[in-house]
């Protein structure tokens, strides 16, 4: 497929990336959190303020819209043949604590945008185009990740209506008072037979895209995380009780952060404790319980297995010496995802068409890179159901999960531009009958 | 002096343990806590209604009573003529978070009792008595320790008004809501002219008594201990960031924690980080700030201070490595006070009298042990009016700070007995005109 490269769609593109981060801008304004910061999680009335904008954008942009039954909305715009599958495009609307404004929602709004270009284009597709805006993608509440997109994969687990937010509130209550039906939740679960595949643009989340000068890469595949809560629990005591009489459950607990970090890095593993809780938490007591979180992740999941069990063993180690106790529990676990070759190549397609685009139709943008994601998506649940393709899209300094999170304009515009490509150039393979990329 | 060696005295003295941990049980159903948890702060509804409880039995031992200025329960006892110095007994009635039912509490109850002993004696001392149960020693709500003590001893800073509890109430707005009137609270202030001494009799908190057999040890000074809050501000970002561009608070701390122990037990300092708290604080999140508490205490202020210098040192070599800020703020400094040579041989005839009594007048005791206490009291802060002497009593295990601190009945009964003999003995020597213990 040759782009179009005359001035009129290059405006569009401009056009169009300024609403798609006016859309940011608008969706940020819903949280439950004061003075501008962000957190939006799932089933919370944030939650449904922002379903409710992004069905209004989807049904501006030609789509029928419904939320599902675990509470992700979802657009669908027919292709040449009513009933046809759909090419799945999405991402997430929910967010960490204190967050950025793209991370996920840049996904979305992309997939809407590109979705209004081909109905404006009046350009009739071999399948059709469906939205999703997943409602949890980051566990903020639940502890537990990816609960939307498990519910629309069909690996929705039982156990998990038991878990509860820091209220004390379950995930069957929460359903209930979003106005959900838990029983109905498998409602929500599609097959395999319904999709051609599932694409998702995403900022990088790393910085490997800014320190090569490009705006855009592939995502090859997707690391692989395992989650666990850990809690070290030694004996609260008088902050001047001697050190023979001493069993510090957060002096232990710092020790095996201190050799988590080392046993990762030193395996080339990525590992994350971002929440940690002492008890009783005052300054003149010592502490009775730590409890904090793992993430573990890395590009093969026998390394990070590996690594698990050596931490393990290392917690054990600890926690022998100073007279503590450990209790592990593993919260998540994902297993690497891997984008399929055609999916890959239509995003390659996407990006070299909006290269040649943004360069007036003289070729001489660099091959596209492809990148290991070390952040978990969405897309590593729908891997369940269709093959997966992702789209990174540059953001300033790697920085994600925090209000500094930022992308330009112009690399949004160049995202969508190459989103759009790479539908169409799906749409072209798809049509010659082909599993190769157009 | 010679105590009385009499069945009844001993039976008053078994009876009256037995009122004093009742009393303990009863106060300790004032909590802010559920489940039987304890936790009781300065100027909450718990403090007001223990202060109403305590009034109520130091008017069944014959004193008058008053609350102070700042929220101090007090009772008074003429001596031989009305308006004598008083001899000033006393310990604290507010907890920690999850505490026990003693630290402090056992203090007061103790003083309470003696005075009761006093008072149905009929005898009259050359010093009025006066008991004090302060509102704030472990400075549990606003982060500074001996709020109580230190308004008596007329130390108090009008920089405290603006210190704020979790929920944002500032020292000034709790006073006003206590009901007691900020602009007055130098009326509690007393004068060195209005005291001959301080005596508090306090649980261990401690092994030592328990590891040497002995139910009761003399205090020889109380460890000055300095408190830092220290901030680590690093960058908040995804958990699959490289580690070449991570800037974890969390991990930064928890190396400074490890660290600091060190240093502290090679020092033969004691350390101790009892809060912690992470932001944004979620599994997914690296810390982009820590907020950590440290205690340090030692036998000597300067071996302590040089050992501080030490770790701000350290501190700033592990977040210049680690390219986080540490920011240090101090809130809470207490020299190490001594107790005055007469208040401990005062301590010392008492624990003899009682050993005495509880074996039938035959003194095969061994003699009396001195302890350096680790842990901080209000006599720190009384030290700055007047001599001070303190009376450990063995608790189990050293625990405290923690739902397990227990004393037996007989070890009450026993410091019931020399906290009784201590005043007396100080008594006889205050009436012979001399300085020296009786």
């Amino acid at each position: 497929m040759t782009p179009p490269a005359d001035d009129t769609m290059r405006n569009d593109g401009a056009r169009t990336a300024a609403v798609v981060l006016e859309r940011c801008d608008e969706l940020a304004r819903h949280s439950s959190l004061p003075d501008g910061l962000i957190e939006r999680v799932y089933l919370s009335p944030e939650h449904a303020a922002v379903n409710a904008l992004a069905a209004g954008w989807m049904q501006g942009a030609g789509m029928d819209t419904w939320q599902d039954a675990a509470g992700n909305q979802c657009g669908r715009l027919e292709g040449a043949t009513p009933g046809l599958p759909a090419l799945l495009l999405g991402s997430h609307l929910d967010t960490v604590p204190s967050a950025g404004r793209y991370d996920g929602i840049l996904g979305v709004l992309t997939a809407i945008a590109v979705v209004e270009r081909i109905t404006t284009s009046g350009r009739s597709l071999p399948f059709a185009l469906e939205v999703v805006a997943f409602g949890d993608e980051e566990g903020t509440r639940f502890g537990t990740a990816l609960l939307g997109s498990r519910a629309l994969a069909g690996t929705w687990l039982d156990a998990w209506w038991e878990l509860t937010d820091e209220a004390g509130i379950t995930l069957h209550e929460a359903f209930v008072a979003f106005g959900l039906d838990p029983a109905a939740v498998t409602a929500a679960a599609r097959t395999s037979n319904d999709f051609v595949g599932y694409l998702e643009t995403h900022i990088e989340q790393g910085p490997v895209l800014e320190e090569n000068d490009l705006p855009l890469g592939i995502v090859s595949s997707i690391a692989g995380a395992r989650r666990f809560q850990i809690t070290i629990t030694g004996k609260a005591g008088h902050s001047g009780t001697p050190w023979t009489h001493r069993r510090d459950a957060l002096a232990g607990a710092s020790e095996a952060i201190v050799a988590i970090e080392r046993l990762a890095r030193d395996a080339d593993l990525i590992a994350t404790v971002g929440h940690l809780e002492v008890f009783p938490d005052a300054v003149n007591v010592i502490a009775g319980r730590a409890e904090f979180s793992l993430d573990l992740r890395g590009r093969f999941d026998a390394d990070r297995d590996s690594v698990w069990q050596q931490i393990e063993t290392l917690l054990d180690e600890i926690c022998a010496t100073r007279g503590l106790h450990v209790a592990v529990h593993q919260t998540h676990a994902a297993p690497a995802a891997h984008c399929s070759d055609r999916l890959r190549g239509v995003i390659a397609a996407g990006i070299r068409a909006a290269d040649l685009r943004a360069a007036d139709g003289a070729d001489d943008a660099p091959a596209p890179l492809e990148l290991l994601s070390m952040a978990g998506h969405d897309a590593m649940a729908v891997a369940h159901l269709t093959e997966i393709g992702m789209l990174f899209v540059r953001c300033a300094g790697g920085v994600s999960h925090h209000p500094d999170e930022s992308v330009t304009e112009a690399d949004v515009a160049r995202a969508l531009d190459a989103f759009e490509a790479a539908v169409l150039a799906l749409a072209d393979g798809h049509q010659a009958g082909s599993q190769d990329p157009a």
